[in-house]
């Protein structure tokens, strides 16, 4: 197995990308190999100074690094050399099997669908957000924000993608699954939601228990709760302001610590045929050494052929 | 100037209604005479033990209720002496000013379209939600619910009704407008935001100042949010779940205290020619109390001839 991670995406790269991948092969057992992708000048000196163990990596010279805000179709075409644009390259060739980046987010989506594709019958690859709940477990919400216009056959697909990654890889054994609306009946709603829950509802593999409203997001009435990326990028912005708030506010509460998404690591984009995940480009070592876990066990648990299945049927 | 208040709605009427009314009458200087509707028999001992200056109110007796799930419009049809179906018949036959209720939110809606309608050229009228924000000051997001669909020409006028909301109520002098959206530039969002986005921007009388996203909200980067009803309702929710969550956690913090979203009172519904003010279903004494400030402050600063001026032009 071998993981790419580029280590020169986010804000804090390239030193917190090395200490990710130092707290990595120091805390968790693992076959992967990693290949860092990244200046190789930049990247010598935090290397050496870390004292890794140096089987169980190998580093891939990138001259060109993508900015944060450049325009992300652009910046591909012309910087083939930059640890993006590689990463991508070894993807699609099967040189690495699962690539990370918290650089350029833009630049990762675009990447994702010139590269490698949506899995057959997939209509719309997503991204979600981990939900820290009351109970201290995880939800997930689903789509945050690649889809902003969606149709309802959409949104069944989001309820399916997240299902498998419940199921897979928070290890939820039968994930219930929520449609968010704003009111509890059938029939409510606005015209999406009114088309999507019927196509829920009569799914033979979704475990749907009906709408959940914005009260229930935090408090864990649904496993996977999915809507359109428009609703779901406002709840998981303003999710991550609480984090805020609370250190503003000097509130010290354990559950209100849990919104410091930066500690999740980052998104896979589910529905693609080969493992991306995507940070924020404010990951520190954690964040790094969470997504290339991440990386590891959706290659573990072989969750996209699980995905190509339930399409395929 | 004459403000309606119905005694029987709400989880906790006619108790709360009435301590409301005696916390309004204690507290607040009011020229405002209040008509209580509802039923006699239960309100009597009530109004008696409170020992009410009695020519501060009337009460006008409703020999039925309308329970808080009933169907809206079959409600009212066939009950046609329930408390809101008689608040709205003072209301149009102008023996009342403003009409109270924290009773069926649908059978309000309902009464509210048939009986007093739309102010010329308001498309949908709206409601609103305050927002506590970081600074201690209080935002404006809207819609929150009632227009779960929207155009983007509803959108600029939920911006004009919510900032001369702003304006004449919450005593913001040259309210901020922003746009709920999930990227800061311009082109950002889903075909709505992008749609709207110029309008909002061309409109003479709007300080309009771009996109907001969901980590704005809580901190008041604008006063007044807007977005469709679907979006909205999901963030209010979402706020309200926050002060359930600081009572579970045992969070005590001043600024989560705020999101006991009770406290504020009702939501006007912003846009129709009389001034109606929906209370939440468990409002108790100091919402009502609320409530009845709101209706009076609707009525003395001329709010409804202002938006209407506003649409006239």
């Amino acid at each position: 197995m071998r993981i790419g991670l580029d280590m020169m995406g986010g804000d804090y790269a390239p030193v917190e990308a090395v200490k990710g991948v130092k707290l990595f092969l120091d805390t968790v057992a693992a076959d992967a190999h990693l290949v860092l992708i990244g200046d190789e000048a930049a990247l010598a000196p935090l290397l050496s100074e870390a004292q890794l163990d140096q089987s169980k990596y190998s580093v891939v010279h990138s001259s060109q690094v993508i900015g944060m805000n450049e325009h992300p179709t652009k910046a591909l075409k012309e910087k083939q050399h930059s640890s993006i644009s590689i990463g991508f390259h070894l993807l699609q060739s099967g040189k690495i099997d699962a690539f990370i980046s918290a650089g350029n987010t833009g630049a990762m989506m675009v990447g994702t669908f010139y590269s490698i594709k949506a899995i057959e019958g997939v209509q719309r690859p997503t991204i979600s957000t981990p939900v820290p709940r009351l109970d201290g477990s995880l939800g997930l919400l689903l789509d945050v924000g690649i889809n902003a216009d969606c149709k309802a056959e959409n949104l069944l697909q989001f309820a399916i993608l997240g299902s498998l990654y419940s199921r897979h890889i928070l290890n939820v054994s039968n994930p219930t699954v929520g449609l968010l609306n704003i009111g509890e009946e059938e029939g409510k709603g606005n015209l999406l939601a009114q088309a999507t829950y019927p196509l829920l509802k009569e799914h033979p593999e979704l475990n749907f228990i009906g709408n959940v409203e914005g009260r229930d997001v935090l408090t864990g009435k649904a496993d996977v709760i999915v809507c359109e990326g428009f609703t779901g990028n406002v709840v998981l912005k303003m999710a991550e302001s609480l984090h805020d708030i609370a250190v503003q506010r000097n509130i010290n509460d354990e559950y209100m610590d849990r919104f410091n998404f930066q500690s999740y690591g980052g998104t896979p984009v589910l529905g693609v045929s080969k493992p991306v995940i995507i940070g924020h480009g404010i990951s520190k070592d954690t964040a790094f050494k969470n997504m290339i876990v991440l990386a590891q066990q959706m290659i573990e648990t072989k969750l996209l052929e699980k995905i190509r299945e339930s399409f395929v049927k």
